[in-house]
């Protein structure tokens, strides 16, 4: 049977989040569900992050095994062709070797978080991006992101339901970036770790947020991670500004 | 009566253009049904650009005339309330004179056309950019439009239910950007005139899709012009790409 690897695209506003539930829409579900047009199922297709309700992707992979010998790009079309009208796209399909695997063999995920900061409410940005009334200052939220930065416990920054064996985690990278966007001022964090503790990018955001809007220091952000508990945490920022943006592997499997 | 200045963000997808009609959803209609929820109506509104069905605008201008001396933030907070959940927002309000009127005192009108190029259906632009399939040759569509720009005779370009007293207008802009968008590669068409005539912008991006696409050489675009008959003209491209961005005045009433 050979393995394909997916690179998918998708809107989590309609989703109950990446994984395939009983009763609830699911971006593996409706993928799944596209691969039985192809070839009788059940399917069952391995992602490298499962996103939470809302929570959208750019560049998330997937892996599914088939009987046919599928041309790579003939697979994405078909599967495009039977998603729509679903706002879900296989933006890229490749063959791997059968012990590739999209979750396991991943090196690295990349998030970006979308924050638009104005006052009137986002047309066209709307369940796009997470909106704020006010303009938050980026360089005290670049110093506290620093103190984010590296090898920490970050049992402060993670759900109470997060599943993760160990709270330590390596954050590879948190890069504010002043973005001027369709709607208005943006900014863009842009994360990078090995993997990422459930809910921690939106509590990250969040945190940081409250020190944008002068409500806490950079040091309560390093506070915060030193007190390694969750209720030291800012508020914990909603799903519609972040994106799975990409996901490394040893080797880029769609080149 | 105070008469203000409303500068009118909205998503075109759920209207049937900005004009108010009996059985239809419209902007103007959403706009006026706020109004008389902060006034008792009924309320006329009058706008510098009367978009059509699934058109976007970003920097719409509008005016209004009121009985209560309105603080003009205070008067876009209250519109924005009552037009929820309505993807039309006022992004600023301003004070006019009794004499100003959106339509009549405009001097220029901007739009953007925003056409992606990529294969897999867009997901988060769904209905905010026309999207073709194939890579597009932004140079000859560029030496294309620069037959357009200036004044003509514009009969070919014009749709046959345009109600312009004359085809003849001035484009004082057609630039072709490429830029890098959320979703892939697009081609950002900036449009500049003291007004257009119906489905001008439409007309002009679908035809000079052809020459991008190899189809139509940049002197066929020429000789449509010159034949000034709208058989000449390419393709009417669809209305989702096309937003209207600006609308300049003697002096700007928001500053």
């Amino acid at each position: 049977m050979p393995r394909f690897a997916l690179e998918v695209e998708y809107h989590g506003a309609p989703f109950a989040g990446w994984q395939r539930q009983a009763d609830q829409p699911s971006v593996q579900g409706a993928i799944e569900d596209a691969l039985a047009r192809l070839e009788p199922g059940p399917h069952t297709i391995a992602a490298a992050g499962r996103t939470d309700a809302g929570v959208h992707a750019i560049g998330q992979v997937a892996h599914c095994d088939l009987q046919k010998d599928w041309d790579p790009f003939r697979l994405s079309e078909a599967l495009n062709f039977h998603l729509k009208p679903q706002p879900v796209a296989i933006r890229r399909a490749a063959l791997v070797p059968d012990d590739w695997h999209a979750r396991f063999s991943a090196l690295e995920r990349r998030y970006v978080f979308r924050l638009l900061m104005r006052r009137a409410p986002a047309t066209h940005d709307a369940g796009l991006v997470w909106q704020v009334s006010q303009r938050l200052d980026p360089e005290p939220m670049r110093r506290a992101a620093a103190y984010l930065i590296g090898k920490h416990d970050f049992t402060t920054f993670r759900s109470s339901i997060c599943q993760a064996a160990s709270p330590v985690k390596t954050l590879g990278e948190l890069r504010i970036e002043e973005v001027e966007g369709w709607s208005g001022p943006e900014l863009r964090f842009f994360l990078r770790a090995r993997s990422f503790l459930h809910n921690q990018v939106r509590s990250f955001v969040g945190t940081l947020e409250r020190v944008g809007a002068g409500a806490w220091t950079p040091e309560d952000v390093r506070d915060a991670l030193e007190a390694r508990d969750r209720a030291a945490c800012g508020p914990v920022c909603p799903p519609q500004g972040l994106y799975l943006a990409g996901v490394q592997y040893p080797e880029d499997p769609f080149v």
